[in-house]
């Protein structure tokens, strides 16, 4: 298999884009995919401040790496969740976060939160004692990432927090949204969702990379990561889904990115639109309205106290009570 | 297994309905099914007169028999494609519609156009002599088969055609469109299709029923079908959409039949719009403009000779060229 653009050995076959590339010319590859993006959604600019959400996955370290290299300031956050499960999930992967710093980028900064020397246990005790994750506690570490992100964004005075989400993760969300017809989520999924009322600006910069492409890339440039998923996300829907996507994409090369990138077309040319009805105002409303947390300041869509504040409460409750 | 309506033997589970029934229970379940489909989306009333496309398939057939079982008038349409392939595909396909008659409603009627005998070859031959036919032949016969069917409910003074397309077939489509967002096609795709300026109103009776409730239907019916798909439908794309969505229906029962009903209610309440750009006018407007064939007098999109008669026109150039 020889390079589609200089004919020496290639180390992958991007069948999607009818690309062969060697290592030299799939790095730049990557990083031009990456800065493209970063174009066309106008997402952020070299003087901005980012804040890279890691998680010690490729696609946070690979993200991360690659801002770096194309100039950006861009600095990390950990959110330690104090998820072990017998694997030791979240010290892996904070390791793998500190040992990519000190290895590619040792003058980086990263920001490190630890939810249990904050606020005394992690995701699974504070699932454990909260109604929503009696089966899974994915959505409360939902809730409590988004809120830590957005207040290290906020405090740390940074113009976007940018996340690892690549080209599977947005089809199969988009996959999961379009076979229930979901208009309010539909109308919002995006790979920039802007600042507004104290909700830091989010951007997606992997957003037309695909997995594989994410951990070859980690792969060539030396990056370790956490081979595992989160432990508690096993037998999850999405993956069901990532795996009907796969075999989508194994008949028909590009079929995800089409699914996606002729999605957001033809929402932005208006040949479709999507508009919340009354009926989707409170899971799924394109702009809902934003109130301040009377307890943490930040932006809630509840009347008084956040989500966050509230589970906290709840959690403190259950154990004192 | 117990029937969840009378407690005596269930004959079929169906998972999506969370109901199990036994023979009797089932056959009136799927005719409420078809009866409030008709009345649900205002397909045709008693009084009218439909003409019914069967091609001795499971699904065509059921319809028929139901329809008939239901009161309503309905006369039946075979078209003789001329399809061998070694199997006698149009051969036995045909035999079955007549042993139909024969056997479950002998005062019947059921109309014959054969291809070979009005046009002196079949799709087949048809389909080698023309460009769009070069891989299979599935487009050709498409164009073919819907100029016959308005032809004769046109010249029968039909109300409607009623076609056995069911939800499995529907859905697949609807995945189809979807995975390429095809906004035109998104905005036409219904149950009913309105009859407008020489076009016969097409109704789709069968669309909240799963292909396995017709096989079943067909099977306790004793009604003997072809079970044969069209040799050239092998390997269709259609098809692998259909064994993709039946592995997601074995997961979430019922996401099928969601998926294509939420796709409906959501466009009926204006949550989701579709609107054909200039892009798509050629492939799916919503409603592209018709004219009148110089040669058949059937409603065309292009500007004198419609599709139809140009194919005859070309393959008599071939064969006499």
């Amino acid at each position: 298999m020889k390079c589609s653009k200089c004919g020496s050995s290639a180390v992958i076959n991007l069948h999607q884009h009818h690309l062969r590339l060697c290592e030299a010319h799939f790095l730049d590859f990557y990083s031009s995919m990456v800065q493209r993006a970063i174009e066309h959604y106008t997402m952020f600019w070299p003087e901005d401040r980012l804040l890279v959400a890691v998680s010690g996955g490729k696609d946070s370290l690979a993200l991360w790496d690659v801002l770096l290299r194309l100039g950006y300031q861009a600095e990390g956050l950990y959110i330690s969740l104090g998820i072990d499960e017998g694997i030791g999930y979240s010290a892996n992967s904070r390791t793998m976060c500190e040992k990519f710093v000190a290895g590619h980028h040792p003058g980086a900064l990263l920001h490190v939160v630890d939810l249990r020397a904050e606020h005394g246990c992690g995701i699974p005790e504070l699932a454990r004692s909260e109604l929503r994750g009696r089966n899974k506690p994915c959505a409360v570490c939902g809730l409590v990432k988004r809120h830590i992100m957005n207040r290290v964004a906020r405090d740390g005075g940074f113009s976007a927090i940018a996340t690892g989400h690549n080209l599977d993760d947005e089809v199969a969300v988009l996959f999961q949204n379009t076979l229930h017809w979901k208009a309010g989520y539909l109308a919002r999924q995006a790979p920039v969702l802007d600042e507004r009322e104290g909700l830091a600006r989010k951007v997606k910069p992997l957003v037309r990379c695909y997995e594989r492409e994410s951990a070859a890339y980690a792969l060539l440039r030396g990056i370790d990561y956490i081979y595992d998923e989160c432990p508690f996300s096993k037998g999850a829907t999405t993956n069901f889904y990532k795996e009907l996507l796969n075999d989508l994409e194994m008949r028909s090369p590009a079929a995800k990115q089409q699914f996606y990138l002729h999605f957001l077309q033809a929402r932005d040319s208006g040949q479709i639109r999507f508009e919340a009805s009354d009926q989707s105002t409170v899971e799924g409303e394109a702009e809902p309205l934003l109130r301040i947390c009377t307890r943490c300041g930040q932006p809630t869509v509840a009347q008084d106290v956040c989500a966050f504040c509230r589970l906290w409460e709840r959690h403190g409750e259950e154990k004192h009570g």
